[in-house]
């Protein structure tokens, strides 16, 4: 898959503008890699959307914390987008990415790795890296 | 894929006890079919996340109509429930379905057809079946 075309800033702002962001101002993001396995769901708000747009790196709108969450900025693991496509309403988004090492924030590639058994939540893979490899020693927050 | 295997009564309840659910009362939740293309997102309150766990049908919580929204009720297009997975934090659902037909209410295998090019959004597949086939001639709501 190529790499990331930006729109140009009119066709930017264009977009920005046609989506449909909810009362709190957020947007859905989901993170699919280019074998379409899911990785995460995560909100952006215009500005978010507008930057990744822009800049092809993943910038999320962390709702924790209330600011930019540019992902990767503390564990490394950063998303370079390959394509971007909202849905019907404009409501959600639906972004392939290139994912460096791993999406969550437990160290698995995945955050979707709960699995729904007869005998109640089973984790369907182990972390390929430690919190504190991710994080260093101290408490990251995440991303 | 195997059929679902719903988790017991007592599992059921815990799950749904352990999901995060928003201000609102709502999860977000992914529909991936088998082939791995994302085919929608929408929202599940505790009452679907039950149902939709309990059948192996997948029923959402409609925000437009703040009512159940047993997929495919109107429309005859319902999702199977293959495997379900929470998210790292139990805030988000990853469902895999065999959709019967499409998921869009244009008529598209998915809602997440507006490609972001250079130029814009631009559609990346035309409707595989009409609106009017798929909820008569009166207007439908969705589904």
């Amino acid at each position: 898959m190529q790499d990331w075309q930006p729109p140009s800033p009119e066709q930017r702002h264009a977009l920005v503008a046609q989506a449909r962001f909810d009362a709190d101002g957020l947007l859905a993001a989901i993170a699919q890699d280019e074998d379409r396995n899911v990785l995460m769901l995560a909100w952006m708000n215009s500005e978010a959307l507008d930057e990744t747009l822009r800049t092809g790196r993943v910038c999320y709108f962390s709702r924790s914390r209330q600011r930019l969450w540019r992902k990767g900025e503390s564990s490394g693991q950063v998303q370079h987008l390959l394509k971007a496509a909202f849905d019907c309403d404009c409501d959600a988004l639906l972004l392939t990415v290139h994912q460096t090492g791993v999406a969550c924030h437990t160290g698995r590639r995945s955050c979707f790795y709960q699995n729904v058994t007869p005998e109640g939540l089973q984790a369907d893979s182990a972390p390929l890296i430690t919190p504190t490899q991710l994080y260093g020693s101290t408490d990251p927050g995440r991303g």
